[in-house]
């Protein structure tokens, strides 16, 4: 049994953190509640039992196995540290340590073995990457991926509980006829799509759609992998999904790729053309598979498909990822 | 001076081809607002004017010289051709005619000379067409394409006035937590994304994805160009927004696409990502221009682009482009 800390346990994430360990029966001894100042003493229930919610400040991590945190980047780049230090494993859920050479960056589906060099932190990937490796990995094992281009439809539960409230406010108001004023979001969210997610980098590109590529090639192990990502908020509020074309090394049929999904780890096929079967955001919320449709050969190029792959983000995007993180740990002797 | 039929005119794109017609000033003489029987006798306001709509059965065409169809493929199939034997130039809003070989398929902007070989039927593009064929057809005639990989977010104006109000219902339900009845839309359209759009059709494509790839074709006049097309609906009343990869025959730098477009033809280049400007759907509803931003190299590849498509599908998508092939008929004395 296990002492676990769920750093940011109010928040969007956090919450099904809590949630997440719960249902999956994660042998947790304790179960420390970690967030900011403001939140301290709200009490969240954990198998069927209150616990109260403690400062992040002067929280002593020595008392802690491992802790999962979700407050974002700057939280994490402070305390992830001394969590470490002080003989905690961290699971981090920000972006803060990703592309950091001596941090694994893990996808339990794809990359487990990975978790075994750790030097106390784990990196949790971007919510949008996690489910693209994870029906991806198992094609690329096969017949090498040369190049994906992706678009993506990411949900707001993405940016976190306000923006959640951001686009439930805005929805209504659009709906009765009054003005919009954004504040989570750069523009209005409600019935509009921005194509903009996190902040912008060189080239004309967001920092979300690099992560797309540098996480994609550092979690298959592969840094040849080309990915041309666009990625695109809609209003949704929970399950991002994403239009993918894959061009493999070698040609591959519709039939073969179905047949390696069907069998692989965390996948769920929903294609059936017609009956109008296909993933769906709002029928995803709440599972922790990553669901895979509308595959489909690309009609002039025999080494290309394309497919719609759909995944609740706060839980494979997050939170459950995390805690299979940990599973991992238990399970390799690495806590 | 021109008698003009709208037929279809109570519908989301027929009530758009009377505005346009008005506020582009079409040497209208005199205007008929046709549709189904069921609105026969509404009022519609032309000029100032009040005009009583008619009844597409028994209407006379042989009075008209120039009829915009937005009745929906049925309606076209029966009466266009009767229309285009009575006379009458037809310019077809509906998929019917559009791959017939002795119909021409026009977007003013890129094969204008198209009108000229009429026999009475003109079909217009479907919506998500137009707007990626202004915006790539410029970049084609200097370099020319060879592959287009794109994922469309279309608004449910597409698909007419009651998509329209099933969105309006169906948001507000689900934020009073009421359960939601789709009718127009085979599931959820509140808060969700629909990877399909019209029907399926054969290896697993819609008939919008293969739209997007055989008209592209006809239009740009290159039966080699691939097109590869995820069309998916998004909760957004008014505006098409396209995530478009394109790969050309030479190398091309985002510079040189961007001093193309600039000048090009109903092209708008909204693109200041250190300002977090790009296009939105939400700015260009009632606009007749085709708004491009995140204009991007693709890191891997010295030949292809990235871009970001926006236009009105109802006016640049529909009645706009249908009122631009009746003056371009005006303009070149082809009726």
């Amino acid at each position: 049994m296990y002492k676990v800390a769920v750093v940011g346990a109010t928040g969007a994430v956090g919450m099904q953190m809590v949630k997440v360990l719960e249902e999956r029966g994660f042998p947790v001894e304790k179960l420390f509640l970690v967030a900011s100042e403001r939140s301290v003493g709200r009490k969240i229930t954990f198998k069927g039992e209150e616990h109260e919610v403690v400062a992040l400040k002067g929280f002593d991590f020595s008392a802690v196995d491992v802790a999962l945190f979700s407050a974002g980047s700057s939280v994490s780049k402070e305390y992830a540290p001394k969590a470490a230090d002080a003989g905690c494993v961290v699971v981090d859920n920000s972006s803060a340590f990703r592309m950091n050479d001596d941090v694994p960056l893990v996808v339990p589906e794809v990359n487990p073995q990975d978790v075994d060099w750790h030097r106390g932190i784990i990196a949790n990937p971007n919510c949008s990457t996690i489910q693209m490796v994870v029906a991806l990995n198992p094609l690329h094992r096969i017949n090498r991926i040369k190049k994906i281009v992706v678009s993506t439809y990411q949900a707001v539960s993405g940016k976190g509980l306000k923006a959640m409230e951001e686009l439930r406010v805005q929805s209504a108001d659009v709906l009765s006829g009054k003005g919009v004023v954004p504040k989570e979001f750069p523009y209005q969210i409600a019935f509009n799509v921005l194509p903009h997610i996190d902040v912008f980098v060189e080239d004309g590109y967001t920092k979300e759609e690099m992560k797309m590529l540098n996480e994609t090639r550092k979690i298959m192990g592969d840094h040849e992998i080309d990915v041309a990502a666009t990625t695109v908020r809609v209003p949704v509020f929970v399950g991002h999904s994403e239009s993918v074309w894959v061009k493999f090394e070698d040609e591959m049929s519709v039939d073969r790729v179905k047949e390696i999904l069907m069998r692989a780890e965390g996948v769920v096929v929903v294609d059936e053309p017609s009956a109008e079967r296909y993933p769906l955001a709002v029928d995803v919320a709440g599972r922790d598979e990553v669901f895979v449709g509308r595959i489909r050969r690309d009609l002039n190029d025999p080494s290309a498909v394309l497919m719609w792959v759909v995944a609740d983000n706060l839980r494979k995007g997050a939170a459950t990822n995390a805690v299979q993180i940990a599973e991992l740990l238990v399970k390799r002797g690495k806590i």
